[in-house]
């Protein structure tokens, strides 16, 4: 065997692994496409009408990079939030800020809280800064939020991640019990506290932001209620120090152009996102009452998807979701024990909730027939 | 003081810093915008019109994220230069490859190799992930391969940067001689060879593509001939194990759909690229004729930027670049001794080469007033 380049040996130790799989992975499988894409938490209907029209005037624009310091949108951000530009940075999705946060605090070997079946890319991220991720169980459907801080401790952990709402789950706290929550966290613990579904969370389940404390960081995006997932625009609203760290790992040149101008734009449409977050309420109703219509029950959501109880075991939930997937819906489902009972069902326009109501039962029952 | 989670010792050791400052950070501290954006390498002859409507056709659908697998990209890809999709790595343009390099291959003290001078946004990595920069000069305004050769030896280095073409310079070695500098490097050293400049340089400067050999990348972007650098959609192609390797710590979501929708219209006008190639090069020859009618010699340039000698040490440079800014000309200028002579002009459309050609002149003559 030649000799080659070496990895190191933490990343030669990784699996080159995909944390999910796509619909287009999928529908290259089956060979056709799905006519209902309510599996990955998008939202289906949509961005607003002045961000597509804001990208589509600036697509001649697009042969400059964009500003490096993300200076118009983190301004607009903060004055929405009421926080100052230097509390807020902005970055290729929660996905990508995620990643920084590891790497800013994470050195091998160290332990990293979540729950068990919580955000696998997060997880991702973890493994591949050589973390050590340590799990909590959901309890009751919900993230454990004192098995959390009991573990934190426990294992004296520089990071906690949360999810509120949570995903896969759908599930909230409401502000209090996160606020306790902060309080009772160490002063070196790092909580990222994703709250990519915040907008369509009760205004309850989101405390007031608080940029003075150096150990939370509040993790937003414009990829759910604001219809931009394709566009990969996220950020993070923390205390001044803790955000300007960012700057020393971030890829300064890795926003796109188009990315800044349609969060502009989105940020600006009120309208639009009351509308959406009205829209994405419905379909949740819709999702629990075609549920019900079979008999199976929901888990409250506060996000724009619905984990619904298959009434039967984990292998039996996989067998409804590939039901779906064979009869062209794509839906996706928790992993993790006791929540892998459920499929998780994202919202979308009428269309697609009416295919998803012709196939379930026909799913549940081709499930039922192959038990 | 309160106590406050603590980053690792390595980014504790990191400036939060940028890379480069964008022309949109000294347009905000100027007051007024530049009349002439030819300093980021950028190219002012812009996108195909293709690529253009295909973003502007695309803009409703990016509520939807981009394929993670990223396949019909790379299939159009590996069909235009010859190799299998298993050869290629799409990602967030070279600057966010390149930082995915530095991390498979480089742990905290270890030797990287590259020019002084050279890419600082590659430095900006190396020293993100730890690693110990041992650079080499320039000779005669090329990257020196010998040079770079005998000290990846005499430090058994896992990694060497080069660009062909080359930046800040534009120069370029012929594709023998960077082929040689590849069977005389060490199996178990990667080669970077950036050639982010490639479609503009003489065919005779690109080495054909062996992706046999598991010790080179070749990184290639949409950047610059494309002009698609504000989308952000880079590639390296190589060894399909090494290639394998960025599934271990790429962030697969982080591409924008509307960078593949770009990516694959540009890729196919070909009608587009010629011209673009063809106006770079007499945008080139323009600068070099503006340089010799201010009595400057230039740097032979197979990019879409030509350095200019500006006739006297590195603070006359800088002087002549300020009474450009100061004249709304962006440009940019090398850093490192003795190239830190030149100022570095990207080429662009007529208007902005006269209002070069107009204020040159005036930014020398204040130059050498001050001198």
């Amino acid at each position: 065997m030649t000799a080659r380049p070496a990895l190191t040996p933490l990343a030669a130790s990784l699996p080159a692994t995909v944390p999910f799989v796509g619909p287009e992975a999928l529908e290259r499988t089956r060979g056709k496409a799905f006519r209902a894409r309510i599996g990955a938490n998008e939202n289906g209907f949509g961005p607003s009408p002045k961000a597509i029209a804001a990208m589509q005037a600036a697509a001649g624009e697009v042969w400059k990079y964009a500003d490096p310091e993300n200076h118009d949108l983190k301004q607009a951000l903060a004055t929405e939030l009421g926080v100052a530009a230097g509390n807020v940075v902005v970055g290729g999705g929660i996905d990508g800020l995620l990643g920084l946060i590891v790497r800013l605090y994470i050195e091998q070997g160290q332990p990293v809280v979540s729950s068990l079946g919580g955000y696998p890319t997060f997880n991702y991220h973890v493994a591949g800064f050589g973390g050590r991720l340590v799990t909590v169980p959901y309890s009751n459907d919900r993230e454990d939020l004192g098995g959390l801080l009991a573990a934190v401790r426990r294992e004296n952990a520089p990071l906690l991640y949360v999810a509120n709402p949570d995903n896969p789950m759908g599930t909230w706290w409401e502000a209090n019990e996160i606020a306790r929550l902060i309080e009772e966290l160490p002063e070196t613990t790092m909580l990222v506290l994703d709250e990519a579904y915040g907008e369509t969370a009760p205004a309850s389940a989101i405390p007031p932001l608080d940029v003075s404390r150096p150990n939370v960081l509040r993790m937003r995006t414009f990829s759910k209620a604001h219809g931009l997932a394709g566009m990969r625009c996220g950020y993070a609203v923390g205390e001044a120090e803790a955000i300007r760290a960012f700057d020393k790992v971030r890829n300064h040149f890795g926003m796109s152009r188009l990315a800044h101008v349609a969060a502009l734009a989105a940020l600006g449409d009120r309208q639009h996102l009351a509308r959406v977050v009205a829209d994405v309420a419905e379909s949740r109703d819709r999702i629990a009452a075609i549920a019900a219509g079979n008999g199976l029950a929901t888990v409250p959501s506060a996000t724009n998807f619905v984990a619904m109880d298959c009434g039967g075991d984990g292998p039996f939930a996989a067998s409804v979701l590939q039901g779906l997937i064979e009869r062209d819906v794509f839906v996706r489902k928790p992993a993790a024990p006791v929540l892998d009972r459920c499929i998780r069902v994202s919202v979308g326009p009428s269309a697609d909730m009416e295919l998803f109501e012709e196939m379930l039962p026909k799913a549940l029952a081709a499930a039922r027939a192959s038990a």
